[in-house]
């Protein structure tokens, strides 16, 4: 293992200013409430490519010519040393993350559970634990149209192997959820795209999945992560209230919920938080990929967090909606193409948990002190009156309203939404 | 009618190169395919007003200090006058659009219904019908927080009361539709939200509607038109998709369809044809708001229509997707704020109708041609075979698809999307 | 003074946790670096509209029928009783904001005159100071094709005569900056624009203002405020970068500089802070107007400032540059349209003026610390070796550097650019 | 050439409906307004890679393992019988496009210029001509923090080197013209940037182009391509109006132009036709990268163009503006990355062709029929009166106009800016 701790210059794990896992906040223990995850496919697989340039990073995994497997388990290495360095007690992978593609799908599938094998060595080990796992059904050029949306029912039963076997495997890790992100779930154009025909091939792709783990007897959360495009013009899983129709469409309301993710919401034209309070507000809220998107560029910058007032009201409407149950909270971030110290991974990580742990405290004084939810509570007060409950129990009719407000000649008086004044208010917690 | 007729310059109907209301297309008339409307709101009621100025229109049914009901009979006069210089059969108008509000709800509705009246005449004389009338819950202070979402119960009754005597009214004139466009209804902070209790009170709105359709028998159809944003920051009815989640959550899917418009889908990040494909694919087109955002302004600029490879497109999906019901194509734009000759009203229309034909005899041509259908039938040729067939008939689980691909060692082989190909088609049409 | 005194419920001046106007940073009174000023056109003209929606202010000043310079004076009691509750020093105005406009330009200039009469005495009264003045050439319908840029050299010439006077009374008044902000001068459609020409007449109009503040003895700056769009769909200054070009074109590169304006540089693409340090660079830092553009909004919110990490950037790159000299920092931002109660303007001014505050003491942590600067100093270092001051210095040619490329065989080793390392640094300055 | 020949299935040359290489438009050869150019950069170097997928094209010349040098060979091979098939005239390519880098500098551009002799005898044998080159100084990992504006002098050297190289074999191939794109020169971050000290990079490294360009005789055009962003997040050479800025403040107004792309023009908030009215007008256009932009993505999809009044317009302002001298049009389109058919290239090739000779025999009706030109000019036409011209001329101060203004009571009247008749009148052509 010398390898993996030369890597990185620091040897000493990270320690923080306000992150202290055992820390009690509202009734819960730090960790607990944050259930940090590192991910995979950002710190060990991406290499520094972007549109206009190749690798920067250079890792010793990536060297052309090299031992497929034997690079997986170097990266493996290195990847348990990063978690050891940021103490983030999950992480999460991608199929393809942690092991290369073989001549054929079982080939891929037993390079993946050979890796899964190391996996659980090193996470008994360590203490580890996984978030989720998922099946990387985007890269390879057999997904280029989609995969359970492809016109092709070939691609859609490839893509369903490559599930079954990361969901599996992701049973057998204990892990506690399964992600489905449809990066090519979507189209390009319009001119060769059949919009109806793909949204039930998605639904039925995503019915089976439901099935099998049921058969398995997982018992983690299924979840979808909402992007509006990038790399396909347009995804089906545009954002959270886009997936809530699609789940519904396709009677999969009550066992499929949302992985939300900062960036995704930025692009779609919501808040994190809008995105957060949504998914409460239909049932569907299961966990974030925390990371940030660049407000003036228009792709997927997955970036990690540092806007501090943003992450406290992202965090308070998490805690608000009852916290995570089997979800967490996935840096799915990278380290800039510029960052290309291996150091810079464990600075990236620690410096982000340590905001997300200041975001937590802000958000527990929000709740404490109770005044944001007061405000709420007091605008709509008028609604627990007579009338108000009487139109919510069903009790009221168009006519009725009607005869009521000529009765009265009603008007009702506007009163301030005070904005400036909830605002300052969150000011004064961060 | 005097004061009309010197109003525009020209007294003759406009004439077209491409319009003929008569000329048989696809086996039915041109007119029926295209079911155009002049809107009230933009033509007679927005005085060029803009974030930064005043009235630039100065029509003189605005001049300050004249007796409002006056002024309003006035307006309709041109207004109808407009219609006979088109030539388009349909208007579209909000009641606060055709006459001023009074001291109470009572007064208001009077007023509303006096005009009325006075279309009902002159649409028996000219033969003009109502494509769809609509309730303003959006310009007055009141609504200022929202009509059904409102924090007051009051709000919502007295929004209720205002839907009641449009409805009724629209039922009256024999008008084709009624629309809902929730302008207010969304928030400027999620400080001082509760969305879900908001997303509650929209469903009961518009549950009492519907019922109250069905109770004074009127046939036409419900339409929500969807908006991203503007004037709220965040709007419920955000997109086609959003919508649909929303009618299945208040179990309305088969009573409510949507009235689309070319720069909402714009400003919430979608083509046009996207919506409208959206639309038919989850069974919920209603109708169109036929205008045109500015790709370069954040904000809803409501221009007239004027590129006509996306209005063909447009027009190709409407068409393929079965044409209009009760629907139709509302010119739901406005002359530019500089266009201040009341002539630029009646070019603006007659070159968009002219335009809009147009397009519908290109869409003529993909249909009678073929070629684009087919294409996109081919490429999904694959789903005709059995394994699809399968897949598609739940036959097949994760399991088997999984032992199928193991089994052949199926390596599927992707084929070219021809996207240059079908563009290139696309503009041998044009 | 009653009617001032009973519009807000407050008499007491703003009590502040952070903004101690005495306060040494950095060897300056916090007053003097802030130099803050409340601006009329948000505060006390704007109603409420929005373009679906009507007045929801209702300010007494507003009502309909009254008596117009009365009412300007009372709008001026209530603004002085702002200035006095906010403590702000400045205050900045349009001439339109402040006095109403007459059936002349010379009674319109009288009306302004009169109430800038008015100001004077409050000012020697309160200890009030202008920031600047500014005239309105957006508003009425003479300038909906733009004032310099109009088609009509009239419109010029009425634009220059309004300019000359409020240009005039701002100097009166100690004014100690005049601003342009160009809302039209810009275009709606190319189709009918002569770009070239325009541009010529606006360097013409602001060559004509720089001569007249000569003439005058007017000693502050003359500034250009950046915007990319909005009411028009293109403006020709866009952002500081164009504004640059536009003033070296016209040889005004050192007798104007900017005004920026943190929602415009979003609507532009740019966060604030470049164009703060843009503007430094380029040699042309004017002063600022504070606000906040909302991200998911394709329009000009002009919300009052509330995120704190991103003002202490900009703060950062103000002192950085060496902090305003007669500029200072404008809140060029309105409460939203729901906050109708006159209290909420006293609390926006004061929580942004204490947010304000906390980003300068953040800003003043940053400069004395240094690490920030240092990082970047030690990234450039190597300009500071031979080659690098050869390069400089023109002293090397392209031949010349390909030579030496070429004898060394030379392969620069990039080093990261410790991005996150950063950021974590400057979080822990919030 | 049997590689070449069974690459494409098809052997003839495409045909075309409206481009007709020696048919006069408006007194020049079709070709000769057009001057088409296809890029080496997305048809022979992109492999379909996206930020989420890999190479999905699986061109020969790109198998791993191969010999560099002969599959340089191969794929100059390809390019030139695809520009035989597709009849464009002139190519383009960076220097990394066309040859492998090698172990040093020297070794580098040892392979450039052994292909740039390929180049010569193909070009020889074909009549290829070459639009122009340029130097790749953004792919590799040494210019990850910028070319010019490097924080290392070294690669400041580095990229001096290149361009030298590649100045003077665009030189020898006669190639027309020479460009720049700074896809690095700007930053990820201001954290670790000083923008003025990067400026007078660029400004320097510019200088020195300039100075070796008539060192060695190059009679061509030095051309900026302008794009605000992607891959970096804030590019110097942001649009037209910026590149102009910076070119006058480092004395280049004279000895550069612009390279304007449609994309890029979009990405900046920009329409095409303004960027190329805009460089029209400030003296600096020179050539188009000839593309489209997704209007739904934000990033730079490179596409194909495909809608036809867009680029009429962009046709009809180049051919306003004086045509093309040295510059031309150049496909910087890619297929979509499902277009993995060879013939696909030959297909969207053909078919933009054909769009653009459309799109310019509009342009041609355009002009012909003059009413266009005359509308703008009857608009503008005050400025040729006495009070006009006296303004342009200087001979009117703010107190001239002032006094004429107050002396005649002067109203301007505003004029429709009939922008929706204008619309009328372009799309009569299209
Ligand atoms: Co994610
Ligand atoms: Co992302
Ligand atoms: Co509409
Ligand atoms: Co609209
Ligand atoms: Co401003
Ligand atoms: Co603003
Ligand atoms: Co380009
Ligand atoms: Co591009």
């Amino acid at each position: 293992m010398k390898k993996s701790q030369s890597f990185f210059t620091q040897d000493k794990p990270a320690s923080f200013r306000y992150y202290k896992p055992d820390r009690k906040v509202l009734g819960k223990k730090m960790a607990d409430h944050l259930r940090f995850a590192v991910c995979y496919w950002h710190s060990f697989v991406w290499p520094g490519l972007d549109p206009f340039g190749g690798d920067t990073f250079q890792r010793p995994w990536h060297a052309a010519g090299g031992d497929g497997m034997k690079q997986a388990e170097h990266k493996a290495d290195i990847a348990f040393e990063l978690f050891r360095l940021t103490q983030a007690p999950y992480f999460t992978f991608h199929d393809r993350d942690i092991a290369p593609e073989g001549a054929t799908l079982r080939e891929s599938n037993r390079n993946v559970r050979k890796i899964g094998e190391v996996f659980e060595k090193k996470m008994r080990k360590s203490g580890m634990k996984l978030l989720w796992g998922t099946a990387n059904l985007f890269s390879h050029r057999r997904y280029m149209s989609g995969a359970a949306t492809n016109p092709d029912p070939e691609v859609f039963a490839y893509a369903a192997a490559q599930v079954k076997n990361v969901l599996e495997m992701t049973h057998e890790l204990k892990g506690e959820n399964y992600v489905l992100w449809g990066g090519r779930e979507g189209y390009e154009t319009l001119l060769n795209t059949d919009v109806g025909r793909e949204l039930d091939q998605l639904g039925k792709f995503l019915n089976l999945v439901v099935e099998h783990k049921h058969k398995i007897g997982f018992k983690g959360l299924i979840l979808i992560e909402p992007k509006p495009a990038e790399p396909t013009k347009h995804q089906y899983d545009y954002d959270v209230a886009t997936v809530y129709g699609f789940l519904r469409r396709y009677g999969l309301e009550k066992e499929v919920k949302v992985n939300i993710e900062q960036n995704h919401a930025l692009l779609a034209g919501h808040t994190f938080e809008h995105e957060i309070a949504l998914a409460y507000a239909l049932g569907i809220f299961g966990s974030i990929d925390m990371n940030r998107g660049d407000e003036q560029s228009g792709w997927d910058t997955d970036q990690f967090p540092n806007n501090l007032p943003q992450m406290a009201l992202a965090m308070y409407h998490i805690i608000k909606g009852g916290g995570f149950t089997s979800g967490g909270l996935n840096f799915d971030a990278k380290v800039r193409r510029q960052s290309i110290d291996p150091d810079d991974l464990v600075i990236a990580h620690a410096e982000a948990m340590d905001l997300c742990a200041r975001a937590l405290l802000i958000a527990e004084k929000m709740i404490d002190d109770g005044k944001l939810g007061q405000a709420v509570d007091a605008r709509y007060a008028g609604w627990k009156g007579k009338m108000g409950r009487d139109i919510l129990a069903g009790k009221m009719s168009l006519a009725k309203l009607a005869a009521h407000v000529e009765k009265t000649d009603l008007e009702p008086q506007p009163r301030s939404g005070g904005q400036e004044r909830l605002e300052g208010l969150v000011n004064r917690y961060i």
